[in-house]
């Protein structure tokens, strides 16, 4: 524990602060003040921040990192089409090969388009329901986070009252709640956007009730409207071929991302037959999109995800991850409330305000080298192995016991 | 000639129909249908096609391969960094180290923030503008290309009236039509957009008139609302600092991107002193955001950019492209506009309705291993030579023949 130290951390930060707005902005400053920023190296499930301190990362990039970092099968296909080339005029063979995996691979997927990032994939399939229907109301859950674009961004700064002239909100897993939505839309109902688990930052996750599932998909039918699933983050952790393939609800159209190259930049629209010429008129591109690289690692990471079982392994070290740190818990004297799949968890304490005990919590880990995030859902990847898992609780049985004498002696 | 073929090219096309929507969309497919659509492998400036046909390229993948395909320096560069990791839960020092070199090199940046898509990077500019100014209008020029964002798509297929509530238009080089819209926006304007030159597609190019571009300075001071710079096309190749920087004008914030990283995925938005805490407030993040690869691509291409010459140079092989062309047309009876700096050469016939002398030219070149764009400006590369630009002149002459030929005989 003496060893750890911000030192190079801090200088940099004050160097970043004259050339950078905030020093940091976006979601790595969604972080207590003394957790880390900036990172030096990783690989498989640990990084290495710029004062060469070592954690077990249960970020991963926030989610990007679904095999763990510089996965040798997924750098050596990406070197590979890296020697051809990556950046040309138009797309290479890749983009042909990629769209066929997807459409092998969900079940609703007939055709697939290529962005860069999870706003453009979600942006894109507002434009295509729109497009698709004639109509323009599009119901999110409220506090479901889906873009950064002025439609849905968590800031209403520099935002204008039009860029949400035509959304309405529900909550997720009540019907009741899509209904009311879907009749103040009226006869302009264009699409339904959802996430497969309610995985809002700061609040308890929440599994998808196989009924509200359902019955969204009823209520679009009804109304010929698109239900559009953002898998941007579930996607590829909650199953390999769609996380409501279980329960047999299909949306129209998907955007996926993150994961799906294990860190190579990528997000993809999939979407239904009929939607086909609609997708085809869109004028939809950017200077990286058709970019081979992301494409050559993409197609090695889904292989892997298959012949590793990556879903089922990583369902299995998060439960223990879960079950470890609920024992450890109740051995100090706290409640956790752990929400979400265990590959994707999110841990608070009970009776925490502010997330003082989060914070305290997972800025002691960080010192004996365990990466945590004290209110936004963390991230199991394929390279967590049990032994991580089991060398983690150890280390965190430390860090509950530095809470309990905190709070018992009233400094928290 | 004889051994051109698209026949792998006919093959990929059928098989990307079954999957991607149209089989391409996007720039790719603002290209005559004659044109190829996929490539294998790039080097320099030449790329190769899925049927191995080796071209001169003249389109640099839309602007991003500023030095050139598989460019050593940066290659070694992007691997050095590449071994640390890429993708990681928070950015590195390659972004403290890139942000302070653009602040050293750009004269009126202040700070920079980090981007994937060019549209990330105009985009956020808006939202900036709205922000600190409390304003809502944007003045854009009419036909100028922006983004494919509702906001700024040329094609309205899925896009609401909202979407474009608060954007007039101005034209460029028309100072006259620029005050009529301020005069519209009245007291809600709150910045105004322009590219270094015009460079739509399908039309001639335009050069600023520098008296257009302080007139756009004073009129932006004059209702404290932002003069906001796209230079993701025209930044790095119209001039190493800055696209007016010659003309003393500065805008108040820019968005780069294409060139930056010569192919890695990058875009950045830089900006004053008086704007910083503003940015600071924003919330704008993605996924792929902190990547410090293209982070890294960017400091190497930077540095050839200065130690190479390169705006010297390509603007020296532009020109020997254009002369060699206009001397070509001439002696083969064709009157040719060229327009645009040469290092971003826009050539379009006379007398050519519909492209039809363009899309025979640009595609009988093909066949003898010249890539040009019959209708969007095309690009010049560090890799560019002038034995290069020689021998495109001398294959193009058979080409402008069998131009005069087709003319001549009424097939065209």
């Amino acid at each position: 524990v003496s060893e750890y130290s911000m030192k190079n951390h801090a200088a940099l930060m004050e160097r970043a602060k004259k050339v950078v707005p905030g020093g940091v902005i976006g979601h790595a400053a969604l972080a207590p003040a003394a957790h880390p920023r900036f990172y030096h190296r990783g690989e498989g499930c640990r990084v290495w921040d710029v004062d060469d301190n070592e954690y077990i990362d249960f970020m991963c990039s926030f989610g990007p990192n679904l095999l763990g970092m510089n996965h040798p099968r997924v750098e050596r296909a990406a070197a590979e089409q890296r020697a051809l080339g990556n950046c040309f005029t138009g797309p290479t063979e890749r983009w042909v090969e990629l769209a066929e995996e997807l459409v092998r691979r969900i079940g609703y997927a007939d055709w697939a388009l290529f962005q860069k990032n999870g706003s453009d994939a979600t942006s894109l399939c507002l434009t295509l329901a729109r497009a698709a229907t004639g109509k323009r109301k599009i119901l999110v859950a409220d506090g479901a986070y889906h873009t950064t674009s002025p439609w849905g961004n968590p800031s209403k700064t520099g935002v204008v009252d039009e860029d949400r002239a035509h959304f309405l909100y529900y909550r997720f897993n009540d019907l009741e709640s899509v209904r009311r939505a879907v009749a103040e839309a009226g006869d302009d109902f264009a699409g339904l956007m959802v996430s497969p688990f309610k995985h809002d930052a700061f609040v308890d996750q929440e599994l998808v009730d196989p009924d509200f599932a359902r019955g969204l998909r009823e209520i679009c039918d009804a109304h010929s409207a698109l239900l559009m699933m953002d898998e941007v983050r579930g996607g590829f952790r909650m199953a390999p071929r769609g996380s409501w393939e279980s329960l047999g609800v299909h949306p129209d159209v998907a955007a996926w991302g993150k994961g799906i190259a294990n860190g190579y930049p990528l997000s993809t629209v999939v979407g239904t037959e009929s939607l086909r010429p609609i997708a085809a008129g869109l004028y939809s591109t950017g200077s990286f999109w058709y970019s081979a690289v992301p494409m050559a690692a993409a197609l090695e990471t889904l292989r892997v995800l298959d012949e590793d079982d990556v879903v089922a392994h990583i369902t299995k070290v998060g439960t223990e991850f879960r079950t470890g740190l609920d024992s450890l818990a109740k051995t100090h004297g706290f409640a956790l409330r752990q929400t979400g799949p265990p590959q994707m968890p999110l841990v608070l304490f009970e009776d925490d305000d502010g997330f003082a005990k989060g914070t305290f919590f997972t800025t002691d880990a960080l010192k004996r080298g365990i990466f945590l995030h004290p209110f936004h859902n963390m991230f199991l990847s394929a390279a967590h192995s049990s032994d991580d898992i089991a060398q983690t609780l150890e280390r965190l049985e430390a860090s509950f016991a530095e809470l309990a004498r905190a709070v018992s002696d009233g400094s928290l």
